[in-house]
């Protein structure tokens, strides 16, 4: 008998992780992804020599602090991918997460651990990060709500990096309502919200690289966003071509995840798990002129999506090509899955602008999402139009 | 650049583990198996989940204490093949420690990373724990002196479990007159020593388990012991037959391996690796009355034995099959290898009683061990032992 049928948990020893005996967020209990430091507990990145690297970290990372500030109880560090690099939902270490709503199904990654805790009712929340689609790729796959906020909008100090130009710092739960409730916690307002009549957006280039069943079994739930918000007007959201985003996107993530953990793995050579050791192979591979040319583009990327939003621009996409691939698939196919994803997630990715995806759709029995991206600095202001979508749903 | 060549060391923390300033191993280095307790570090028996729930012992392991306690300096924890259940020399999470002597070949396990360490010169001495082979074929891989202990002679209290009444602690050194010196602590002397002029006994069948050009690159040395100690007797020394012995062992070794770690591993479901994944799978599906058959088989082996050797027989005999198989050989090939091994290791295994490799032949440029197997309790006397015959050699 499994002690943890979800998989999800890291089997630390239990330690006391102190609380508030109140705030906004009594009552409730989070998991937290390993590449936070939490007091008292090694962080191990879902590395084995990173574990036996780590010691026992002697500060809390603010953000977890933050919310035990909120009096949420922390109830375990959650298996990660390893060292965030992937986005299959399975550790060659330490496991595979299993998805609470399609247990068939892979959770995705990184932040596999949370999102099948969170799916399998173990932890009312839980904490993420995402660089290039790990949590909203889990939310998507799992029937969750989680959001890539602003890059920079929630700290990730006392966290193990990945892409730090890219890394950002999200969360999961089951219902909007509860998301927003740990929204005012880790986000406050927005300095500049969201005007209360938003301009929906429709990038039909997006939803162009979808398979006609998933555009389908979308098709209704955008629909009442379009009831909800208005007419979505049709744009283009990408610039060049999504085979340019996808390889710009994919140069900066390796540059940077390369000179995150190059040194470690130079040093140590630890054995890494199928897919990340050949990631991590081309990170290292990734020339000057491709990383100079990436830049320039995200400049260009980032100005070309801000004029398209304005501050009132809020686009309604897809979060993934479709509901999560079978645990039973190959390592190809998952790697062929986990390109065709980057396409649409690096919209969010490249431009660091604020991602939510919501679990409003389904096809074949399982999970899948749908997003709203909004310009930076309005998370607050996204959530806030998920929970009208929501509540429109509902009533 | 890797920090430690040999990928003979666990990379913890460094922490302060005090030693004696002076006494019979004041100035020498020691490495530890990750199987035994040292305070302030974790434990992790090679395996990530282990390593995850170890926390940071507060004792450290009495024959470690023992080594600190005689002046010797923990220099660190060595890698093991996971939960000690291979003798390949390599584990799926933590590496391939390198064999000093055969770098293209395989430096034997499970106490793959003590050997590691010792035969690339980076510590004078390292533990080793030896269940079916563990300290006695990395010993003969490496080009080491090793022993594997009377069963319960050197404590293994502190220290993880494989298969608690095969498991014994050895060591490993360079040389015959430092093993004396390590001897001399953790063993002292002999209640009942081998008298001063033994019987040597040469067991013509685990000779006959050897490939010709084997037994032709063993021969001068075997000469040399016979010139010392007097022409060696021919015995049988199997008891029924070798494949009897065989699956005795492995039911034996299988079922405790199974009670030590079938509950952690039904409870968390590791990704454990290739072959160690089949072992304990094949471990869990031993059946009682194997386990019964085995006991019994054990008894009157042991009494055979015993027998054959009175107070003075010392077995002449080959510790491994041949030289280590090459690092590019396959699982298959090396579980060949490991089978055709565990035929002439278990006549000590499922005796009890101790047996010494020596580093005194070699083949296609690897080393290749000799040993020497005595009655039980004879452990200082059979090093002495092999101190007048590499005095021998080297006279």
């Amino acid at each position: 008998m499994l002690h943890d049928p979800a998989r999800a948990f890291m089997p630390y020893p239990e330690v006391p992780v102190p609380h508030a005996p109140s705030g906004p967020l009594a009552g409730l209990r989070f998991g937290v992804k390993d590449l936070f430091d939490v007091a008292g507990l090694p962080t191990s990145g879902g590395q084995p020599f990173m574990l036996a690297m780590s010691g026992v970290k002697t500060r809390t990372a603010p953000t977890v602090q933050r919310l035990l500030d909120a009096g949420a109880a922390f109830a375990g560090k959650t298996v990660t991918d390893e060292l965030a690099f992937s986005m299959n939902g399975s550790n060659a270490h330490f496991g595979a997460p299993v998805n609470g709503a399609a247990p068939d199904r892979i959770s995705g990654g990184s932040s596999s651990g949370s999102a099948a805790a969170v799916s399998h009712g173990l932890v009312d929340f839980a904490l993420g990060t995402d660089t290039g689609g790990s949590v909203r790729a889990p939310a998507s796959h799992c029937g969750l709500v989680g959001l890539r906020p602003t890059h920079g909008r929630v700290s990730l100090e006392g966290a193990l990096d990945l892409a730090p130009s890219l890394d950002t710092c999200g969360w999961f739960t089951r219902d909007v309502p509860l998301f927003a409730r740990v929204a005012d916690v880790l986000l406050g307002d927005d300095a500049r919200p969201l005007p209360s009549r938003i301009r929906l957006l429709r990038p039909t280039d997006v939803w162009g690289l979808l398979a006609p069943e998933v555009a389908e079994a979308l098709a209704p739930v955008a629909a009442q966003a379009e009831a909800l918000f208005g007419a979505a007007a049709p744009v283009e959201a990408a610039f060049e071509s999504f085979d340019a985003m996808y390889w710009h996107f994919r140069h900066i993530q390796g540059r940077e995840a390369w000179m995150t953990d190059g040194d470690f793995i130079r040093r140590f050579a630890p054995p890494l798990g199928p897919g990340v050791a050949e990631r991590f192979a081309w990170s290292s591979r990734v020339g000057d002129d491709q990383v100079a040319a990436a830049a320039a583009f995200r400049v260009r990327f980032r100005a070309h999506l801000a004029a398209l939003l304005g501050d009132d621009g809020v686009l309604l996409m897809p979060t993934m090509p479709d509901v999560a691939p079978l645990r039973s698939d190959t390592e190809a196919a998952l790697e062929d899955y986990r390109n065709a994803a980057i396409r649409m997630l690096c919209l969010s990715g490249l431009s660091g602008f604020p991602q939510l995806s919501l679990p409003f759709a389904s096809r074949l029995g399982a999970p899948l999402g749908i997003g709203l991206l909004a310009p930076p600095g309005r998370d607050r202001s996204l959530v806030a139009l998920a929970e009208r979508w929501a509540a429109a749903r509902a009533g």
